[in-house]
């Protein structure tokens, strides 16, 4: 992370935690190199945050004392790639560039595979540019998800199980399985070329970072496709809509807010694993999260604190909605430093406030769910109000 | 496998297997259509076996009860694969239209993305049309392999831990790696969807059917890149070359003759995994070998037999060519029925007398490996002569 070694190359550095990390480098003196090919602009819904356009979010950095650089690249071109690699010779990388949607990849056949192709491609070129180029000792941080897990009635391991062999996985989507195609392919170049890769299996990010410069401001995805649960629920009490829970709500899910998501990724950056470290080298596995929660809860608390309703949505996710087994593990994190920043109260609140001032913002359609798991038709159907 | 019900569909009946399939079913009275894009004979090095373009192979199956249809087709292609599923109504699918190399997949990012794209991207899309035809019942068989699980110290289950979770899986290769992503989706949306599918974890497949007709003839592949290490081995002992053990030649592997392949699948296709079945249900997985086998062994075989000497090559993988652990479980076939037809010694001898007939057309260089794991450099370089 010394900025003499060069920068940090940020793969999707203007996505919803992309920009986020960018500016959290460079406030901190970090140089960064930024690559985005803008699919998030051009395929999901608009943002909630009225985010600028990424020239203007570029120029707002000049503040900072770290400096941005910016490449419009889809690193499944392989050589445009390699050919950055060269150039920029980065001290570490990280891949944020990946579509990070499950009901996208449910949608059509054309969304699963370009869920599939991006991600795993995107990958694939990361890992082989860097042998080819003989930048095998560049740390990598790439994102994984612990939704490639599922939910088994046994603990989830950190990657791996306690005999060595890489822990299984039961993804629940063809997103959640192009993100363990993604893991089976970077495990494997990683142990073979000995590149340093920190693979981060994270929970649910939610919440908004505070800036004082508007032009910093990071996405806000609500939608039912491309936002994440906790947001979906801020921008429907922020409009005065029900909280949509999925089934019965008893899901219970890992968890991370977007500070803390911030944070972890810092100190994987900062402390890449090595050949006579605590860590697991070359390739690391850390379960990235904070604590886990209950669908249902996390809307109780938001009905709560903003006197919102719930109403239960037909499941349209295939997947066990009852108040089922869940117990992921976690370890690195805490031997890396990490110290949880604020509640989830405390971040829904600051969040909330930021989402009610944009609600003019906010297509309240789009908060309710129309990809099904079993037909690709409209689902959006109440089965119940509590 | 009754015809009135529908042909089957063999996806890649051009190629090793698929063309011996083909045969044997069309010579049990089972019509079927078959799909290729003719990638092995494009990109691979010509069949040591003179086989037939493919209209005269067609036209040679006429003698059998079973009818032959062709359609030249990337299942890559989802509309085409889409409208042909429509068209014929298969009463079952076998997916063997997979990229089957380790060394290939290693050659370069474009090889490598090649086979992954292929292998991952046929399979999503077979998936997809069977659901989106409301064709979920027809049962499908698609090969794996048993190098997905790689070379663990403990016993290697059939696809599942006894705690029901999916088996780790440690691929070798970007190849082995593709498979393994191929099974994750194909999992996850056969339970999804209730397509009852059996994935066969194939064992390293080895020797020649017996045909009478030489248009019937299957392609033999030798070469370091396409052909399997008995096939090899076999090609090497009938030019007076020595047999190229990698490394130690402490490798263990599960193999299995091409009679007994065939012998397999057909117990898989004419005994689909039912809700009712012993077999776990819609997603079969099933370890598909007879004996394991140490290449060092198999090397000793064949130099006994034929006079060869064999040499030690530095190895152009990266794998444990010690004499490892190696112990894959294996149930479900014997359940089905399965008897070895032959032992490797008799398929071996009845495959060397083909291949002597044949020896003008064995490219002596092509023997030798030139792709490395390592640096995709020339490497065949003996460090030893037995």
């Amino acid at each position: 992370m010394r900025t003499d070694d060069g920068p940090v190359l940020i793969l999707g550095s203007d996505g919803y935690t992309g920009w986020a990390l960018t500016c959290h480098l460079l406030a901190r003196g970090t140089d960064v190199v930024g690559v985005d090919r803008f699919l998030r602009r051009t395929e999901a819904a608009p943002s909630v945050t009225p985010i600028a356009a990424h020239d203007v979010r570029a120029a707002a950095t000049e503040r900072f004392e770290g400096s941005y650089t910016f490449h419009e690249l889809d690193i499944a071109d392989y050589d445009a790639l390699e050919r950055l690699l060269a150039e920029t010779a980065p001290a570490s990388v990280v891949n944020l560039a990946q579509i990070p949607t499950a009901p996208f990849s449910m949608v059509s056949i054309d969304h699963a595979w370009l869920t599939q192709q991006n991600n795993i491609q995107g990958s694939l070129n990361l890992l082989w540019a860097l042998h080819a180029l003989g930048r095998e000792a560049t740390p990598v941080v790439q994102l994984a998800t612990m939704g490639e897990y599922g939910t088994p009635e046994q603990p989830i391991p950190e990657g791996f199980l306690p005999d060595g062999r890489p822990a299984p996985k039961s993804p629940g989507s063809l997103y959640h399985a192009s993100k363990v195609n993604t893991t089976v392919n970077t495990r494997f170049l990683s142990e073979l070329w000995e590149i340093p890769v920190t693979e981060i299996y994270q929970g649910i990010v939610y919440g908004l970072p505070a800036v004082d410069d508007p032009r910093l401001l990071t996405r806000f995805d609500a939608d039912a496709v491309w936002g994440t649960v906790l947001n979906r629920f801020t921008a429907q009490a922020a409009v005065g809509e029900p909280l949509t829970v999925y089934g019965r709500g008893g899901q219970k899910r890992a968890m991370l807010s977007i500070d803390d998501c911030i944070q972890c990724l810092t100190l994987a950056l900062e402390q890449p694993p090595t050949p006579d470290g605590a860590d697991r080298y070359p390739y690391r596995a850390i379960n990235q999260f904070d604590e886990s929660y209950r669908m249902q809860h996390l809307a109780e608390m938001v009905a709560e604190k903003t006197g919102a309703t719930i109403t239960h949505l037909e499941n349209p996710r295939t997947e066990d909605d009852s108040e089922h087994y869940y117990a992921p593990e976690k370890a690195v994190l805490d031997r890396l430093g990490y110290e949880p920043s604020a509640t989830v109260e405390e971040v829904f609140e600051r969040t909330y406030a930021i989402i009610q001032e944009h609600t003019d913002r906010i297509d309240v359609d789009a908060l309710l769910p129309d990809v099904s798991w079993d037909s690709n038709e409209k689902v959006a159907r109440p089965v119940s109000t509590d």
